[in-house]
């Protein structure tokens, strides 16, 4: 029943919501994540399209744009269409039928109990106001998730309990329709005839940048954020705005909590330079304008090279990536349905699916 | 934007979730009708296997089954697979794919609003302990249909909320994605350049059998049923026992609400005969059992060429069947997802569905 596993890389999938530009928070928080993952795993990083329908059913144009805008970002930040499988959520049919099967696996109590879709309807202020859609999207995960059986899928904290429900899923589906006992540790699932891995969340420490502003985590909403697309002029300009906790000139620099210091650290490669000015701005022989200037410098320096990539990506470009991924990714995924269907005796009969 | 329909029949869709065997009240209910609608329109009838899944998702034999089952029934009652197009529903994967796009179209609250959900729910004595899938069900509903493009879809009285759900969901596409203005009528919103239609409940007077305990409608669950596969000693002995409303044989001849007469009525074809029947028995010329000794005959004279056929269909057969109309189905379902995808702008490339 089971693929050789052992020789092969592990399996990891992460994807994201196409929701605009990324900016230096998403970069430092989980494309450099992403840039070492694609040298030791077998990665499959898709752009979770359809979930974006859950908030802007409406905004179809801007849903599109998007999603072509992030493949951008994606390869100008030096993911490697050819190391990492880049597909497009909205083609992989068989995550949709996986949706059926799992919903049919997961209790509806059990899945309004999960604190992260509480939370999401609060933030969100939602109130009564969420579509069903709403509700799929994890379900939706679940399926994301195991379409591609990995061996575990790297997160943030506030995801737990969304992959928690995946395991779940996953353990039911085995015991029900592949035989495997009750007793099975998690590990051993495949081992013991069970089509799915009960996959572990692996709960990275996820470097948050903190915005201009000095007081939250980058983010568009807040309007706090430099763009990785950002021209050299804005991002200094930008970096001129950044909080250093200092009231006024005559005050004692901050040393902690101080905005330019955390993205000096971020982007200043050269660790000598960056002591140097660290120790110059504590004994004030330096002051706030001369560390804004060489934030700007090495964000630039960091920007530049990824925004001369980005100019050569076409949209056709990112089209052909994603169709290429995307067949790569249909493949993984349609073995797996076929298999998760002849173990719960829906197999009829088999298929195949051809990209143009 | 349109087809041209004029020319070509209506379209028509309707399934059948596999429970088990038919028996006379599916027959007298159901497939008569279909029988009718084969000739007159271009028609898409259905074995809702996932929607099986819905209540009984650890009963994996018994729904595949029941599905193979059901596709002898049909057959076997004179549903041609030439006529009309018999496909399996979870080899359809655009209508999975549909799900998601109407879910997020579809409020929380509106779904639970829906009184036949709520019916259900407490029919089913399932109190909390539903799958999130028996709530997606109604939403797979709409999917079901609107992958086809029906101009009406012919249902019972009780199933109206679904379809009134289905029209809404259909409106809120068109406008959303394919600019239909919110003033255009129901019937002209393909002519406006909607990708589907707003279909037409269709409430056939759904003619009801009785069971053979004379108090309730003929059901499995309640042990008052002949099936279509029972045999000529099976179907006598059951009209023995049918209930015709007398206390003693000393009694008057019971005329309304006397299960015998009313499967004399549904399956006497020789009215001459039938009328003669009727008044011997009023005039007490003769009883019960003769009324139900000429019942079993008449049912047994309709089944036995049934039952004839249905031995010579075999599993294989069955298979072919399916494969062939599900061929066609997706050909109608991937047309529908392909519009409806670029109609929201989530159309990338061009894909192709084969079987095997």
């Amino acid at each position: 029943m089971n693929d050789a596993p052992t020789a092969a890389k592990e399996r990891v999938l992460t994807g994201d919501t196409p929701t605009g530009s990324l900016h230096l928070g998403h970069y430092v928080g989980s494309i450099e994540n992403r840039l070492a993952m694609q040298e030791a795993y077998e990665c499959y990083f898709f752009v979770a399209n359809l979930h974006a329908l859950t908030t802007r059913a409406k905004d179809k144009e801007g849903i599109r744009a998007d999603t072509i805008h992030i493949v951008k970002d994606w390869v100008a930040c030096g993911i490697d269409p050819k190391k990492a499988t880049l597909f497009i959520h909205s083609e992989v049919p068989a995550i949709a039928e996986l949706t059926w099967y799992f919903a049919m696996l997961l209790g509806y109590g059990r899945l309004m109990k999960n604190p992260t879709i509480k939370d999401e309807i609060r933030v969100k202020g939602l109130g009564e106001e969420y579509s069903f859609g709403f509700l799929m999207y994890p379900v939706g995960q679940i399926a994301d998730v195991l379409a591609f059986r990995p061996s575990f899928v790297p997160v943030g904290e506030d995801q737990v309990p969304h992959i928690e429900m995946t395991r779940e899923v996953a353990r039911r589906f085995n015991q029900y329709y592949c035989d495997v006992a009750g007793s099975v540790d998690d590990k051993d699932h495949e081992e013991a005839g069970g089509v799915f891995p009960v996959p572990e969340a692996k709960i990275g420490r996820v470097a948050r940048l903190t915005g201009i502003d000095g007081t939250q985590k980058m983010s568009k909403s807040l309007n706090n954020a430099i763009y990785l697309n950002d021209p050299p002029k804005v991002v200094k300009k930008k970096c001129n705005k950044i909080f250093t906790g200092r009231g006024s000139m005559d005050d004692p620099p901050v040393l902690k909590g101080n905005t330019v210091l955390e993205y000096l650290d971020a982007f200043v490669e050269d660790r000598e330079k960056l002591a140097e000015l660290r120790a110059a701005y504590e004994k004030s022989e330096i002051g706030d304008g001369h560390l804004k200037k060489e934030a700007g410098e090495a964000i630039n320096a960091k920007l530049e090279p990824l925004q001369e990539r980005r100019t050569k990506i076409s949209d056709d470009d990112v089209i052909d990536i994603l169709k290429d991924g995307t067949r790569r990714a249909n493949s993984t995924a349609e073995e797996t349905l076929a298999r998760a269907k002849e173990a719960a005796s829906f197999g009829f009969f088999k298929r195949e699916i051809s990209f143009k």
